[in-house]
């Protein structure tokens, strides 16, 4: 990766401070492909106790939303236009790990997925998929 | 509304606690329609300022899934088995209020809606609606 | 209507042999709106012998197009960026109606939705809700 | 695969007369997995030429919808409960071909998938993902 294109998502990531609130980093950035890792704390539950749906969607959704990102010019931002979530199992483990990636690249339209992970030691349960789409905006 | 799905609504509302982190309530509670306001706090934001889309996804997809529940047998929960968001604009305003309906009832699918508006003043913006299906599930 | 977008509508929509493959024919035309009427041919089922999803889909998807397209300059076209069906009860009766409608328009996405019922008689039945986003293009 | 699944796949598929009127055909069947072939008909195009999202939709749908029966009991159907396609390109080649897949089994709801490609010649261009719900009912 460039590093001008690492900063760039970086210093975006930083500047998200839902991210902070969820306890989420950035676990991986490479081309089209960017990994989100965040723990089921306390304040992040729903009422069974597992991990809130928005938890999964908010990693999921921005993983995939910086995927897009790290292939579009230094002055572009993107935005959800629209974004949808099977649900799959439980949000429960040590922590969960959205990994999200480009479906089909474009400059007015990047279709992208995130598949989110809950992780127990070596075991990773597919929790989530995400199917969506990103616009490209100036900053 | 019967006093009994009230007390229940109310009780599985403050269970969640990302309802809390979020600063949620709920703001109207009627069968087969719940409303739930959220102010956009300081750590619910994303890159550009405006409220996280994880912010409109929590209160959207918690209401649509409490509209499913003031119709099922008390002894029932729901879950998310999928939705799908279409953001429209900016979060921006006052607070969001996202409301929530039920489109068709089910014993097995449940599948709702959900309209959030960012408020300002009198002002009610339109800025995600949200499609998707709730699975009742025992407690 | 001003007489020049009808014009445009008609001609866009003769020209879609799809729809005349089902049977489909435009059943209205306003200002964002746009319903689609098809009977369930014998070519059109499935397995059950019911209505195919890909006919409710495909009379929901055009009457959401021309919806958006009645809103845009007489030179573009819409083409379907994404669209999410829920199907809500089986195809069958004595035809379908697709009610398509804009969510949220504008110039590079046009957000919109489709309302597909099941006519039997007086009877109207929601078989079909259809929410997602149209791209205004080049003719 | 058990020839009796084999048998109700292609029983199934044959009862859809749908199939029959856009030309497609079961091309592939595995545990999990079943690919669906159609041509681009004459009766099958959008206002442009190309294959309608219509036809699109329908092999992707019922790819997914039969990949998830080869995991079901025998006396089991499958019906769509949702789907949400994503269109990347055009639909123009010399035919279509549709990936269903599985991604997560169960016995209330198969969470499905679906790549649809458009074949010319060596060349396979994706032209469309979907993402679902299939729900198992009597036959």
């Amino acid at each position: 990766m460039e590093k001008a294109v690492l900063e760039r998502i970086k210093s975006s990531f930083a500047a998200q401070s839902m991210m902070a609130t969820l306890g989420a980093q950035l676990a991986h950035i490479a081309e089209g492909s960017v990994h989100i890792k965040a723990p089921i704390l306390p304040g992040s539950l729903q009422q069974q106790g597992f991990g809130h749906a928005g938890l999964t969607f908010s990693i999921g959704d921005s993983s995939a939303g910086y995927a897009a990102l790290t292939t579009l010019p230094l002055e572009n931002e993107v935005v959800t236009a629209e974004i949808k979530i099977n649900l799959l199992a439980p949000a429960r483990g040590e922590y969960l790990i959205a990994k999200g990636r480009i479906i089909k690249p474009g400059r007015r339209l990047v279709v992208v997925a995130s598949d989110v992970y809950a992780v127990s030691g070596m075991d990773e349960v597919l929790i989530a998929v995400l199917q969506g789409t990103m616009v490209p905006v100036g900053r």
